[in-house]
């Protein structure tokens, strides 16, 4: 084992879930990762919130759209500053729950796929769980 | 459905593997994620690169050192921005394993944790695909 200084990081606080909610919806994009054949696998995406759900899109023939529906998945948004050594990070954890076109769909949020080509699959992320963490600078 | 321009967004290419050890390597935070008994999770964390693998560090009571021990794990890195709308993703792949105090353990990379707290376990991410992807401005 190197020499090391194992208590030099900086602090930990629990961020409530309403200070959840609006760091997540003051960024546009974060990661979906879901178990899959393949093994464990994270993607990031752009996403909206609404209606106490985080959204995504994506086509018909992705990963994401072939593995995950109704499926246990996490969305997780974060913002670390690589200088300060600070910053937070947002888990959702829930069930993707998928709607494929054709599909009646409701309440859908403005949400506009940064990536070409036809994304019709919306991607709900239900909830089960919402936690938060921000790391403090030393 | 809302009126949408579903072929707006970027382009994407996929990353060769060298490319993709020197993205992650030229960056100081990634999110290790995994499937536990609460469901999908994904951290951030500081990690390191080397001998062909990523390197991590945590508690002996983290949920990853409980719940991940010779368990599948997804490593991502990305940096994307979000006034260009491009950037890049880099998903490893591979089986975590742990390295307990006491433990004889060959290769440790320099790595000093940014959380607080005594973080004794190296988790060593052996990986089994290497992929990545840059997303092109449009």
């Amino acid at each position: 084992m190197k020499p090391e200084m194992p208590w030099g990081g900086g602090r930990i606080l629990e961020l409530d879930t309403e200070e959840c909610w609006e760091l997540m919806g003051g960024r546009e994009t974060g990661r979906v990762g879901w178990g899959g054949p393949e093994g464990q696998t994270i993607h990031p995406v752009n996403h909206a919130v609404g209606n106490g759900a985080v959204w995504l899109r994506t086509t018909a023939y992705s990963s994401l759209a072939r593995e995950a529906d109704e499926s246990p998945v996490a969305f997780q948004v974060d913002d670390i500053d690589d200088v300060t050594r600070a910053g937070w990070s947002v888990l959702v954890r829930g069930t993707a729950h998928l709607t494929w076109p054709g599909e009646a769909a409701r309440d859908l949020p403005e949400l506009e796929p940064w990536v070409e080509g036809l994304r019709p699959v919306w991607v709900q992320i239900r909830p089960t769980a919402v936690t938060g963490r921000r790391l403090l600078p030393r």
